[in-house]
């Protein structure tokens, strides 16, 4: 067998996994969100800022991925959100196996609106469907304005694309409308939202954006 | 073959063509480093810098692999520093193959101090040697301080730790004597050094440690 084979059987079986989770997420009514971006752009604190907004009003949990420790499991269940840790001991993306078995331990109850937290990479995760509904890719104004084209895989593949950190926008050399049209060159159509998990700013916005897509995601279950 | 044989096979092919290069180096006496950091962590800006600093005393040259574009090869050329770009289509990481065939094509002439600049990533390129001396890790004051125990293997690694954008710790939450401890915990003995591309803090200390490298590397290579 060679390498392009064994790549491609592995996606295979990825794919059908996904396909099972899919299934399972669209018949409960939860809206399954992958979260994709570099190490550092703000996943976990974000989430952690999404619960403390939802609180009271939707059901959140959260899968997250880390090649080593639980600190972002830790962090989010401090903030109030049901976390469970997938230490892939190296592995550089969560795929839909691990979901699988993380569900079959995880005790969440019934959840409106399930993240999965990727391992921090830009690359490989994207390359892996994990049933979500809804793909989001993080871009944090620290890490400059050259990442779109330089990783269009998953900029292509984002439903939504999250600018973060937009508070440091002084601080830091970022063109933003540049930023904006290369993510549009490579998604039309797609959405784009910038905020700050230290000011608050754009919070609003994305929690908006989410509830209307749980709502849509109820709506199917129930139609 | 399973999977783990088909990653087995890859990795020990690498660990040859690695060899071969390391012995070329050598022989040479070019003292070849690799740096590994996150997307968005500085690496380009780095050595753009580097090469204004040591403009007329070493000879630098630059190996860049992305996934798309060759927008640092560009910049590394504006900044007077002889680079060759690798774009991997997709692939996560540079391998000692990548680099065989780049420095066919690459024309550099003779070298004191040659970079691989890794795809941005700090997990699957800690994996793949590229017959480098020396192994940098970057890591961005703006990724947060949880980062070297969530990729213990790159920090573990990495002769050399360079924390990046020293300049904005007043405008980020980052806990600097944590992560310096946990890079010593990793990496006994390794070494750390503090920078900002923006102020030039800490640029003439690592040029003086690439400095003296280069020396010990000379001077391996004529005895």
């Amino acid at each position: 067998m060679t390498t392009v084979d064994a790549r491609q059987q592995i996606l295979a079986a990825n794919a059908t996994a996904a396909a099972s989770l899919r299934e399972r997420f669209v018949r409960a009514g939860t809206l399954v969100v992958n979260l994709i971006s570099s190490p550092g752009s703000g996943k976990t604190t974000l989430l952690c800022t999404l619960a403390k907004h939802f609180a009271g009003s939707l059901r959140l949990a959260a899968i997250v991925g880390d090649i080593a420790t639980e600190r972002d499991a830790d962090r989010m269940r401090a903030a109030g959100l049901p976390a469970h840790q997938i230490v892939t001991g190296g592995c550089c993306h969560l795929d839909a196996r691990m979901v699988e078995k993380a569900l079959a331990q995880a005790v969440f109850g019934d959840v409106d609106l399930l993240f999965f937290e990727n391992v921090g990479n830009l690359v490989c995760p994207a390359n892996y469907d994990l049933g979500e509904a809804f793909k989001i890719v993080l871009l944090s104004t620290t890490e400059g304005a050259d990442k779109p084209f330089k990783y269009p895989g998953i900029f292509s593949k984002a439903d939504l694309a999250v600018l973060t950190k937009i508070d440091l926008l002084p601080h830091v050399p970022f063109d933003l409308p540049a930023v904006l049209e290369e993510i549009r060159t490579l998604r039309p159509g797609g959405r784009i939202v910038q905020v700050s998990s230290t000011t608050g700013a754009g919070i609003d916005e994305l929690a908006r954006l989410l509830a209307a897509e749980v709502g849509q995601c109820k709506r199917t279950a129930n139609g």
